[in-house]
């Protein structure tokens, strides 16, 4: 209660969104719905003012209709607003909002990528000529932290090489024609009827996308401005069912890559389709997923990995306004230790999880069925048993056992059992399986 | 040159460096290597003003012996002195010592995971009672980044899980268990003759280590204390050579996770050996890479990944150095647009990599050497041929190259060249080939 007097008598941080789509909608619905969470981590409320949109008779789940404006220039315009948060996606009228929100001394979050690759360096210019904020992570790999890293935990780096898969649309039809043998066509269509595709898949399958995000990550890697138009591009739709064939069976998997490295004269940056080692990190990165590989001089190489797209990139937005906001501030970063009482940490015997056990008992009939009703007695059930390496001159053999969620004291008592059965020579092993 | 003029005109950014052992020494010839490179990006030059050692005699490669000193509680309390980096690597004096810096006023930045696992909270809030800042980035996970994501880039998240493999030493032995089916001593003797684990390595085997990470991480993911007597540890000793082959039977590999989640009533937290799914993404991190695993309510799950102990520890360490200094100066965060040049892109053309080519050719004698021939001119060597499926129909086959490094130029030109050939009906696909 102390706490909600507390910060209901501060000013709050005022946030405007531009643009309710898909992301949009999340951003404004989860900054509403974890507004006691942020406003605790902050020491002070975040406020969503206005969300700006085309047509505010459209109602929008979770966005009191309240808030809905459609006048950008009036509302970027406003004193008390802090931070304005960019989700529109194209390029227009984006461009002229976010130049118009850093001149009127507004902190920037954004996701769009095109904005980002096309005048990333102006727009960071004018950032800093206001003495704002401009902050992009969700532009690029959606919900993985990557920007971020680049700009803070790899800064003590020479960057030689960044190679990614950036694109999830890509890497879906590609991870389908590698594991069904499906031809290009077959496998774009069904990415579109599942919706990892667009309709117009173009800047997707021809790399156009992967480019606009790669110029953003090779120019925060290498220091410089790398215009999208000098990255060399190669879609994917060349590629046949036989050439994933062919891959396999030279063992290499077929990946469309983003890369941008150092080399002698410069930088190369391409993307394109490519033979991967299977055994590469990158290789084994399937489905929607995206990857990021950075090679430093110090770090040698750091791979991130997660969603790189849909709502998961909401995580980035709203860590980029929470970055904001603390600018706002002007505290420090919030630190972990701010809810100071120990964690109430709950007894391993609690555990519930499935079990492996290997045993070694005495090869007779009956033995199985001793073991099988101490594991019953105790709700342990078995979900599949295997008979392994009898022993001729002991007259012994092996048994290893995997059962179903079972509560680890309940496994701890009943081994104690079993091990007290004549028949059971030893308990050779049991470890406990984490489905993932 | 005016750079150089103005930076030296500037008030350095003074650092100290307690221990200089393996990663001690490497932050300290680093931060004197490339302190051209730091100054430019800080706007500002790094000093490193004094490194403390036990043993003033002892040479120290790459760092002046002048720099040495033993005297760390008068270093301590020197006005100049802005920033302390503590690498000590043990608890006593590095609590001593850290405490003295905070209260002192000194920013600090530390790798010492027993340090922060035991007396974290209490130094955080003496950091912030001093209005300073206590970085510990190196502390868990070498050189990948983790303490930062989680302080800033997963801040918006509710996260419900940390899983993660953070003892390099663990997974090198279990990897080298599961590839050559070696035993656990077997694996460990190995281990110790190739420096991949210490002499007396039970703090690393018993899962002790793992825990002291655990427990840093999960505090920060959980924002509370979870203190590491509070974690259920098990070590790696009991695993057999069995083990692994009847997890590899029944589709699983076997690793040391550390494992803290949130469940009803609390928090879960435990270090033992798993079977993991072999699809499980932890489970294909093999050798002495580390990886981190955190899912969150809004970004589902993201995987951090790289070298988990060594010389990369220096990447982190000097990360929290950078961030450290620019609070210092207290400017903005360095902008990677520092350097407007755009960036001298080399033209495709003089790529240099591997490259796979699929035709259809006429099935009849010499069609392999009028290709190779063409190939061998431009300076192509072919590293393998495989023909494929002959179509008695048309009296087709379709042959697969695999090149060794050529130039993208020559290769575009063969391939015209190629194409020419009478007995060439098609060039198939060719693909680069991206050894990782």
């Amino acid at each position: 209660m102390r706490l909600a007097v507390l910060l209901a008598s501060q000013r709050p941080v005022n946030i405007a969104l531009l643009g309710a789509g898909t992301v949009g909608a999340e951003v404004g619905r989860v900054l509403i719905e974890k507004q006691d969470v942020y406003a605790r981590q902050l020491g002070r409320p975040l406020n969503l003012m206005a969300v700006v949109v085309r047509d505010t008779s459209k109602p929008r789940k979770g966005i009191d209709s309240a808030l809905l404006t459609t006048d950008a220039v009036k509302l970027l315009d406003e004193a008390k607003l802090d931070i304005v948060v960019e989700l529109l996606g194209v390029e227009f009228p984006a461009l002229d909002w976010i130049q118009m929100a850093l001149r009127n001394g507004k902190h920037v979050v954004t996701a769009n990528k095109e904005v980002m690759a096309k005048h990333g360096p102006q727009l960071l210019a004018l950032a800093r000529e206001n003495g704002v904020d401009l902050l992009f992570e969700a532009s690029v790999g959606g919900g993985i932290p990557i920007i971020a890293p680049l700009k803070r935990d790899l800064l003590a780096n020479d960057i030689s090489a960044v190679s990614a898969i950036i694109n999830g649309t890509t890497n879906y039809i590609l991870t389908a024609m590698a594991r069904e043998g499906a031809d290009f066509g077959d496998a774009l269509k069904r990415a579109q009827e599942l919706g990892y595709a667009e309709p117009d898949p173009a800047n997707d399958i021809e790399g156009e996308d992967a480019r606009y995000k790669l110029s953003i990550l090779a120019s925060l890697a290498f220091r410089t401005f790398l215009p999208r138009d000098d990255i060399y591009r190669e879609g994917i739709t060349r590629l046949t069912a036989r050439d994933f064939r062919y891959a396999a069976e030279l063992g290499y998997a077929i990946k469309l890559l983003a890369l941008a490295s150092r080399v002698d004269g410069g930088i190369q940056a391409r993307v394109h389709p490519v033979f991967l080692p299977v055994d590469a990190p990158l290789a084994k990165v399937d489905g929607v997923l995206n990857a990021v590989q950075v090679e430093g001089d110090l770090i040698g190489r750091v791979n991130f990995q997660g969603p790189g797209a849909g709502f998961p990139t909401t995580s980035s937005v709203i860590a980029d306004v929470l970055d904001a906001a603390q600018t706002v501030i002007g505290g420090r970063r919030a630190s972990h230790a701010t809810e100071d009482a120990p964690a109430h940490v709950v007894p391993m015997a609690a555990l519930i999880t499935r079990y492996y056990i290997r045993l070694t008992v005495s090869d007779k009939p009956g033995v199985l069925a001793s073991i099988a009703r101490i594991l019953g007695d105790a709700r342990i059930s078995i979900a599949s048993v295997i008979q392994k390496e009898v022993h001729e001159a002991s007259n012994t053999a092996e048994l290893v056992i995997m059962t179903h969620e079972a509560r680890e004291a309940s496994v701890q008592d009943a081994l104690k059992a079993v091990q007290d059965l004549p028949e059971v020579q030893e308990i050779g092993n049991f470890i406990r399986v984490e489905e993932q």
